[in-house]
């Protein structure tokens, strides 16, 4: 499993992912889940990923290649990450590849849904406002708006109560980060497949370059702190509620 | 989708069900998830049900047909929630019953995975302690121990967090109503097919009768105050958590 978090906020876009990979309980390894790509001053394109680690890898791989392949696909007039005009452009791109990289495997396998893997990808392309893309195995997407401006993906059950309720565009891109800590620390409490280290990467609008990235690793003494606080300030929360009586 | 949680007390047991069912979005009842069988002064033993309405109902018809045939049942000395002499045989018999009712209807059918169904049966039958334990569809059951001493069924993920951390076994029926009340509001604001009313039942320990029931209605205004207050008292514990900085 994974857990992964990107959200709207009014100062630009911020990102949280974990780095669990496992295959079966007794192979647990560390990946990292969020990918970046930067042209500074011009547009800067995060994806992060859930599901299958073969598929997901498969879609940044192709992703990498049309990079390189950056000056014929110029010539051809080919969408990249790095000539496309909209995020939309690279959303629809993105779907293609996770379509076709799932349809290429899956088929007359043992356990076909083994292969799938989604997606949410954000950034800011010039001439544009910063955008949040959820992408499914499918290949088609959703977009993130004022009513619905975070997405997760992964083990999103445990996680998702606190960031309804504390979540505000108007804050800041530290409060963002407690509120992801916390959701994420709900999480790692409940599901064995989501674990630290953690990846943070925050993007301000209209800098066209890569904000804060950190990895909060395993004895991160602010998340260990925060992680024994909530779990005091939730009992205290619940103590304090008025009494019920038959 | 289902929410139904049962805990073991010092004091006893608890239980709460949600009572809504749905066949699609478009086609929600209520049917109440609860059932309880009581010989007092000798036994009185609860069953929370979750998964497909049809199962779980044929589970409760056979349990109910047996207890007609209760002095042949006696004469062939064959188990019924009546005759049983341990709460063991009970999750044996029901998880015959499940088992067998499945395996009666999904072979062949299109979508097989759709008559599943899971069970928690707690009680006390006089000459033991009450006891819990979680039947699986697959016939097969667990016993609540000290460690893990509640069980949940259904959409278990939102309600999970505050239980593991604002639970204690020596807490009051009043405390544990809360809980159980706290738990079920944050699994409603996430999870549509979990809905009002509430079923509630408490079971003292060596009383071998029904204790307090209680169906807590969509206006109940200890619940609404309640949801209310928490959705604050997460706000301002979360608030009161110290900054990050970067």
């Amino acid at each position: 499993m994974t857990y992964c978090v990107a959200m709207k906020l009014d100062l630009g876009l911020i990102y949280m992912s974990d780095t669990r990979t496992n295959a079966g309980l007794d192979n647990i390894s560390t990946f990292c889940k969020m990918k970046t790509w930067e042209k500074q001053g011009d547009r800067v394109i995060t994806l992060l990923s859930a599901g299958n680690l073969a598929t997901t890898q498969a879609v940044v791989g192709i992703l990498e290649e049309l990079n390189h392949t950056y000056s014929q696909s110029l010539h051809e007039n080919r969408t990249t990450l790095f000539t496309a005009e909209t995020l939309f452009q690279i959303a629809t791109l993105i779907g293609q590849i996770v379509k076709d990289t799932i349809r290429n495997i899956a088929p007359g396998q043992q356990n076909a849904d083994a292969f799938s893997a989604s997606f949410i990808l954000g950034g800011q392309i010039k001439g544009d406002v910063p955008r949040l893309f959820f992408i499914y195995p499918e290949g088609n997407f959703i977009e993130a708006t004022k009513d619905t401006p975070f997405f997760q993906i992964g083990e999103h059950k445990y996680g998702k109560p606190i960031i309804v309720r504390a979540y505000n565009p108007a804050m800041s891109f530290e409060e963002a980060t407690k509120l992801l800590l916390v959701s994420f620390d709900s999480t790692l409490r409940s599901n064995l497949s989501v674990g630290l280290p953690f990846d943070l990467l925050i993007y301000k609008e209209d800098t066209y370059v890569k904000g804060i990235q950190k990895r909060i690793e395993k004895n991160d003494p602010y998340y260990t702190n925060i992680s024994d606080l909530w779990s005091d300030a939730l009992k205290k929360a619940f103590l304090q509620l008025p009494p019920f009586y038959f």
